[in-house]
């Protein structure tokens, strides 16, 4: 079992695998290569994951078995699980929750030499769509604050397994860098009555020089605040705070400008290392009971995408002050892929 | 010129570089290794520096020559200038400042080859001695809000370069990470009456678990909420907020300390690669006039060091939602750390 576990100096939570005792070599997987003889990700290897949760593929098809185009099973080695109660301890100044939640894994395509960037856009949109079943399916768990969707891509930015895949994890805490993003964009909106993001989203297209393209549904842009060199905001230009009520349409739209945005990078920095990660409104905020719960959140949250192309390591400086230290400005980022080629050539 | 930008969204800085454009490749550096022909750190290279501002050498020695334990320089490439003003700017959700402040590179040791680990104990306490120096000098700027000593070895831990050194990085802003650990610790004493930290030890060193060496002096313990395998915090039993207030006879303990750390480290996990920040009361808290302001901050902040071996990816999940996820209980890390070799046997 897993734990969560709050760090008083740094108002925190830190989650804790506690399965059993990992010799110190366990440790070094950074430093070696990860070699798999058999791909559980693969068709025909369908009985090597748990059962899924959610597929798409032919209708009549059975569950479990080949023939799918993207298959959600739990992860067979959960950071959170499902099963039991948060069962909230403390002993002085340490406290702790149970590690409940809920860990699941998206598989994007059959094919295992296929990166997200290299499908077609109804594959891609059909990864969407398996975001949004599965956030609309765990939402009905009311022990989870939050449900985090991410893709690793590359050993680098976190993902040892090489068949594309992306991850959802049910949280019961809000994540702090949520919490703080909503904050923000609540104050906003009590101060404007208006959005922060739709507010950033006028900025920026009237500015022009972060922006990487504007298709006339999504604005790809590198943040004026970039943490990472090559970082980018995939923005939907119709406010809206909650990525599960996307019609099929927005989340081609959708689809369409995060391949636009993975080609550029690819091609134009060789397949590199990234992550990213779905914000999203989450499915109960602040709390439910509220009165003007749903229609506040409605109106000053935003969803919107976050692309970090992982070139650079995350040193003693960063970690020890909060701070990032760019060496890009996101003006040169903007124009490099502007200038990039957004076509399917590799 | 760097930058100071504000991210509207995160509610934090980043700071963004800003002197010539970089092509693509040149942000390819980690996945390649760097070379370097001739260490600017070495003895007889002193010139390849800009001239030292502290130095450990013998009586009657010349400046700038060789035949020093330790030596200071400005960093020939530094991320913030000393000289300008803060020139703070804004434009419409976008705020920035000049990127003013002060980056020094802190030269262990004149041998290439020598890790800190490696030092004896006279030459660890000589590199304490030269950030207690920096930070008393560095303090009478005004303009400066926090002075940042930090270490990276190894090049994951982002020091490319081979030759032991430290940095110290005098900045405008105080560091999110700081603020929210000088927030903590003061709502704790206006509650308690107590040092948050004073109360840490005593409850880790009661529990012990999670202790790894206590020397009367110092306590080294693996946190309850490490964000890392094999974190580790070096605290002084002694409460005091300043590292620059420390005698020789402190610095000397706290070196020591210091030193069983990383010899423990690495002959557990192979010389990995590894950060520490040194976490120290910023020179003026809250504000400089406050009446209360230098007998509140002395009671209620409490310095230390922050070491964290870096064998594990910072990943998509971490990144997205400010958890960290730590596959080793700190129970597990501070077992295997007692049982370590605290000796030089490398």
């Amino acid at each position: 079992m897993s734990e969560f576990r709050r760090d008083p100096l740094k108002d925190t939570w830190v989650i804790t695998k506690n399965f059993r005792i990992r010799q110190p070599r366990e440790f070094f997987v950074d430093r070696e290569q990860v070699t798999i003889t058999c791909c559980p990700f693969c068709p025909g290897q369908e009985a090597k994951t748990p059962p899924e949760v959610f597929a798409v593929r032919p209708k009549g098809m059975d569950a479990n078995g080949p023939n799918w185009q993207v298959r959600v099973v739990p992860n067979k080695f959960p950071i959170l699980r499902i099963e039991g109660e948060l069962n909230p301890q403390h002993d002085g100044l340490h406290s702790c929750l149970q590690g409940i939640g809920a860990h699941e894994v998206i598989i994007e395509t059959p094919d295992h030499h296929s990166s997200l960037a290299q499908l077609n856009l109804g594959e891609t949109t059909a990864v969407m769509q398996a975001y949004r079943a599965r956030l609309l399916d765990l939402r009905q768990d009311k022990r989870f604050r939050y449900l985090q969707i991410f893709k690793n891509h590359g050993v680098e930015a976190g993902a040892p397994l090489p068949h594309s895949h992306s991850q959802i994890m049910a949280l019961p805490i809000t994540p702090p860098l949520l919490r703080n993003e909503l904050n923000a964009c609540r104050e906003h909106f009590l101060r404007e009555q208006r959005c922060l993001i739709c507010d950033l989203i006028a900025q920026e297209m009237a500015d022009g020089r972060r922006v990487v393209l504007n298709d006339g549904q999504f604005l790809v842009v590198a943040p004026y605040a970039s943490c990472f060199p090559f970082e980018l905001w995939i923005l939907p230009l119709l406010h809206n705070h909650d990525f599960a009520q996307q019609s099929d349409q927005q989340l081609a739209a959708c689809a369409s400008a995060l391949q636009d945005a993975l080609r550029r990078l690819y091609n134009l920095l060789e397949d590199p290392p990234y992550n990213f990660i779905l914000h999203t409104a989450p499915p109960e905020w602040p709390r439910p009971g509220h009165p003007d719960f749903w229609t506040t959140l409605a109106q000053d949250y935003h969803w919107h995408i976050v692309l970090v192309p992982r070139l650079n390591h995350i040193a003693g400086f960063e970690w020890g002050s909060g701070f990032f230290i760019n060496p890009q400005p996101p003006e040169d980022a903007a124009r490099f892929l502007r200038d990039a080629n957004p076509t399917l050539n590799f």
